[in-house]
């Protein structure tokens, strides 16, 4: 055995820690499937204080020695974020090592301009992590779907909202409780902005909808909503009509362009994403040939979360050994998006009213001026001398509704537009 | 752009139609994903009588030549069965041809042999559409997956059978009924051994047994039952008690062995291999690191098959543009099995009986003796004085319970046993 593989760490946190545990645990089998022998050379973190049941010998807290040392073949980046993990992946990259990364705002953002600056030095870039934990989707996406025109993708990319909502249902909780037990038990961060705005997911669906388009989707073009707004009361209603709400990542191809859109969503509870729970994550794919496939699993933690990881480590180990390095399939920044605007689905509203007889008619009117026809109706009294009209509307189209409801809002009866969420049927 | 990929088509059945129309449906995006034109060459098929759409010149009765042929690069083998598909792989090889096939007899029997060869001569051979159709598994299970100790993975892996259980149990249908159906609507074939006796399950589960274990799994060492002995009556017994009947390949690694089994199995109804219905097909894997992972879709057909046919073939594309041919992972024969005998597991036993006093009693002698515990029973009479014992055992040795019901048959309160289906919960 010629040569020995050597590892450096950048970061160490959930991620890191998994792959490194993975690398302990099943090194003999990684060794044989890879062919060569390997070595973690140095671990880059911030604080080397810390306890963490490793050889101490091996942490660094300067970063660019790892990316320097010509000594490193492969660097695992597990950092997150943007800075300084662009400018460490770039330099690495720059002194001829391969990279395998968990980071999807990186990739989100610089995934074009990395991939190419690998495959023109003849290295290896992996990234499976980045989206969906340990389930495999972007090398699926890359290869064994590749022939088909990836029509439509519908994911539940961020285990922290589905564990929300999951609570939300099950318990009847409200959102604030649900979070609040979700940061209890280590699934939701102090400060939660990145997964209950959605931020979180638009990254992953941005860079998957970027595989499928053939070329990166600019982050700032995804449409965005969280789920702070989402009540146990939507929920239910939902619910009573076969429904189930869930937080998507939705990429549609149309024509050159794709729509790639973050938002809570109705889906029927007979959708295969409506049974996936919990954490778990799962994206459903509908292919030209391929019809619809879905992945499903742990979407995040540092067990799964290693193993992609860890995956995307053989592969670059085999290439090391085999040859076929570089191999990395590049795509071009620019990719066209479709307007929100012209989205056409249906849509779930609960108005809350002034309980008086001229309400149902007055909103019924302002719908029908802008075309937008109901499918479905529920009203219920409210303490107070107030009602709330919760209702589906059939398809229309997203300008539309915006429209109607901007100018509904503004009804003398009408207290709130308290929710909006589109509805998805496949 | 110099080069045009040259490809030879061996048979042109449901799989190779479905293959060549994505070709020409999405043949500007695969040319841009590969990097270089392709066009397909020649097709090999027994009968040139038929008429099939396609460029009548394409077509040879003479498979050698296309096997031969030193222009063409890329050999297509859907032709199924080992007799001749063997051969023309090998010879395919020999002369210097990528192979892809869709053949999973032939890989269940000859991989190890024919991977070897491939990768000896720096050629691709690549088989995703063996297994599971259109949805990825053979690949993710050797690539991103590959860090994992894949401790047990259980498959709905053939749509024949998954749809006549669903008619089953949907229709209150009798297997023979159900059967009749699913031939009638193309599903099923004339002669349905091949599914129906789970044939057809054992070589793809020994095929992803094979690539989880590392070594090939001999094809006569799995443990095969089919469905013609579940009756609708004990679909209805499963639901009862929260369960429903699948077909499943189940592969587990015991140490270093792996036992490989195909027989119907009653899962209880949270678990996600319930929800797969009709002709879909699912794998579902639990890896020591990634933990539950499931993957479904549409398993047989033209078109999910030939996306699988196709992803392949841009893999083989791009190897030939980039470099990187060759880089298959192959494994050696002998993956040592775990026998059926040492199975534990809880069963479900249906038992006829007469319907007399000393009956239950006598039963359970027999099951306590052999150390089986009995967790649920349900007991009913049938006309004509007899009756019908149906039961749940706690864990059970498989050697336990088949020498017990090898006794209770000859007791002579037992008219028959008429049905035995092992019971698994994750």
């Amino acid at each position: 055995m010629a040569k020995t593989i050597r590892i450096g760490f950048l970061g160490f946190g959930t991620v890191g820690t998994g792959a490194f545990r993975m690398l302990q645990d099943n090194r003999d089998a990684i060794v044989k499937k890879i062919g060569l022998s390997f070595e973690v050379a140095k671990i880059g973190i911030k604080d080397t204080s810390k306890e963490r049941g490793v050889d101490p010998s091996l942490f660094t807290t300067d970063l660019d020695s790892i990316v320097n040392d010509p000594t490193i073949d492969v660097v695992i980046e597990v950092i997150g974020g943007v800075d300084p993990a662009a400018r460490l992946v770039e330099a690495a990259l720059k002194h001829g090592k391969h990279v395998v990364t968990a980071n999807k705002e990186l990739i989100a953002k610089h995934g074009s301009r990395l991939v190419h600056l690998a495959k023109s030095k003849g290295l290896d870039l992996h990234y499976e992590a980045a989206v969906g934990g340990g389930i495999p989707l972007i090398q699926p996406l890359k290869h064994q779907l590749a022939g088909n025109d990836l029509v439509r993708m519908m994911g539940i990319l961020n285990g922290t909202t589905n564990y929300i909502l999951t609570m939300m249902e099950e318990e009847e909780a409200d959102y604030s409780d649900a979070l609040r037990e979700a940061q209890e038990k280590g699934y939701a961060e102090a400060d939660p902005t990145n997964d209950v705005e959605g931020i979180d997911t638009g990254y992953k669906i941005s860079i998957l909808a970027s595989i499928a388009g053939g070329k990166q989707v600019a982050v700032n073009e995804v449409y965005r909503e969280g789920i702070s707004k989402v009540s146990a009361t939507d929920i239910a209603y939902a619910a009573s009509w076969g429904y189930r709400i869930k937080l998507l990542g939705i990429a549609e191809m149309i024509g050159e362009a794709v729509r790639v859109r973050v938002h809570p969503t109705m889906i029927p509870l007979t959708h295969p994403l409506a049974s996936v729970n919990g954490v778990y994550n799962a994206l459903w794919i509908h292919g030209d040939f391929v019809g619809d496939v879905m992945f499903s699993g742990r979407g995040a933690g540092s067990d799964p979360t290693g193993s992609a990881v860890i995956g995307d480590f053989l592969d670059v180990g085999r290439n090391i050994f085999a040859g076929g390095s570089g191999s990395a399939i590049p795509y071009d920044e620019g990719m066209k998006t479709a307007p929100m605007d012209d989205l056409e689905t249906t849509y779930y509203l609960r108005i809350q009213v002034e309980d008086k007889p001229r309400t149902l008619g007055e909103i019924s009117m302002v719908f029908g001026r802008h075309e937008i026809s109901i499918a479905e109706m529920q009203m219920r009294t409210l303490p107070s001398e107030k009602g709330e009209i919760v209702c589906l509307t059939h398809k229309a189209k997203e300008s539309a509704v915006q429209a109607a409801l901007a100018e509904v809002q503004w009804l003398p009866c009408v207290s709130k537009v308290a929710t909006t969420i589109r509805v998805e049927t496949a």
